[in-house]
């Protein structure tokens, strides 16, 4: 039987550029010595902290805005999310001059709330959890007839597939990729685009110790929820998603696991060997490489860098923990 | 008497172009709806902070070392620094596949010394201070035959200049562009390519009151060293540079001040609203802002972060010292 490509496809994932790149330009993807040596093999960072809302997750909400209907582009974008996906809606929506509404659970962090009303869009405050606030907006969203973007939607993943191109293009001879999973649309965007052109290509997720639901159930072949208790809201997961699980299954090399105290000493590391600020998530590659030295000798290695937005008091909390 | 150009020219700049493009991507122009909240009017930062050596300069490198003579490439560049200028020498030196030897004084960064080696730069410790190390290397390069490489030198402008055009080309209707000034090759490449393509836009230079030369001999017409205490040793300047001077006395509309303190707490407010580490240059346009912020009501400003090159004991002290 005729195994059936993976959902979203490499062809996707080209259709997608010209709708990213109408508002935002390829990413930097640094060699560095000093971090290479640290590693003991070479090592590349993609740079995808440095997009405008300071994560890779705008590649995909720009995709999806560019495809809505007429009916949804009236109604608006509705989604939940306290974080990166948020500010990624809000973006897409004011480069397409729709409406966004963002539901988050009160108490909320309040910098976040102030960059996505920076953006444009309106934040509305719903519920103590991100579930509540998450069942309230889907609700909202069907009776205003606007569309509600969830986490792991097919044009998300193509539209951030185009960073996975980015690398392949400028280091054909990359042997290893490390990305963090937080919903999984950055690791399946990376393998799409990655082993789409070259299957030799390895591509390693890699997650919290302490937010293991994606890990294990990829591991075991079935949605597995799990405690999650990390500080990198990132990949602060606790349900796993099934339709990024499929395509992880039959793309990933290997699903590693790392302790939040690991990745916090690697948020000092990049600061120290690269002057950018890592959130948590955007960390995990490089404690996941410091952990696969071995594995990874000789290798071309390029760590998704996938986001920058720590906040001042987790910086200070991780400066205090970690003396570099 | 018909007035001369000011040299490097406008066409220079875009003749550095190609050399520069090569092996690097124009940087981000990030809009931040937070940060323009808090200046009080729409406020841009330019990225330069996140060039492979987290630093500006790297374009003027890759110029520079694009025009050497055959003589010159046989012998080598040449140069003394212990901060960016050394590290963008290094990384030119590198992708032309040509020797780099860089004096330091002894004591210096052994951060930036191992970035310097990392990139396979010959480095070596001569002398109490930075002057003792550049006269030295100055014999050294005429001894074997290699090429000095001074810190203002025109090439070195017309390459950075390239950001200024940059800053034009994704932002025709910016009104004023704030730059820091140590030597001026920043100040002065932004103001040829602004102005050399629309006269109206209004430059700014910044530097830190606890290092005035630059400013006061601006201000006088006239060369004078000053004292030099400040933090932020990409401004660190004691002797004023003539050939940049008499370029920033034809162009620039102004010359301001601010204290350490101030740029101190200008890397903490882009720490929280923008997430990039800046090095103390790289946070007097913001902190120069702040100052100015009635002057720059109702303008579209450009603020230029020319460097991230920031120590980790130099965060710890800045966010100790600053409470966001």
């Amino acid at each position: 039987m005729k195994e059936k490509p993976p959902v979203p496809t490499l062809q996707d994932i080209f259709a997608a550029r010209p709708h990213v790149y109408r508002h935002l330009k390829p990413t930097p993807l640094v060699h560095y010595p000093t971090l290479s040596a640290l590693v003991g093999t070479d090592v590349w960072i993609k740079h995808e902290n440095v997009q405008p809302v300071g994560a890779f997750k705008v590649r995909g909400g720009l995709n999806l805005a560019a495809h809505l209907t007429e009916t949804e582009r009236r109604g608006g974008l509705f989604t939940a999310s306290t974080g990166n996906h948020g500010q990624s809606i809000a973006f897409a929506a004011r480069a397409h001059g729709l409406a966004a509404t963002i539901a988050v659970p009160e108490g909320a962090n309040p910098g976040k709330v102030a960059a996505m009303r920076g953006l444009g869009a309106e934040v509305v405050f719903h519920g103590p959890d991100f579930d509540t606030a998450r069942e309230w907006i889907t609700g909202v969203a069907r009776e205003r007839g606007g569309r509600f973007v969830g986490p792991t939607e097919e044009l998300l993943i193509s539209g951030v597939g185009t960073y996975g191109l980015e690398i392949v293009a400028e280091l054909p001879d990359v042997d290893t990729i490390i990305v963090p999973v937080g919903a999984g649309s950055g690791a399946c965007g990376t393998s799409i685009a990655a082993k789409g052109i070259n299957p030799a290509i390895e591509v390693i997720a890699a997650q919290s110790a302490q937010a293991p639901s994606m890990q294990l159930s990829w591991k075991q072949g079935r949605l597995v929820t799990a405690g999650m208790q990390t500080f990198a809201e990132g990949v602060a997961t606790r349900v796993p998603f099934e339709n990024t699980q499929r395509i992880m299954r039959r793309l990933l090399d290997d699903f590693v696991l790392v302790d939040d105290d690991d990745i916090a000493k690697a948020i000092v590391t990049l600061l120290e060997h690269t002057h950018h600020l890592a959130e948590g998530a955007g960390a995990i590659p490089l404690a996941a490489a410091l952990n696969l030295r071995e594995r990874l000798a000789g290798k071309k290695v390029v760590l998704v860098l996938s986001g920058g937005n720590l906040s001042l008091e987790q910086l200070r909390t991780v400066l205090e923990q970690h003396h570099g």
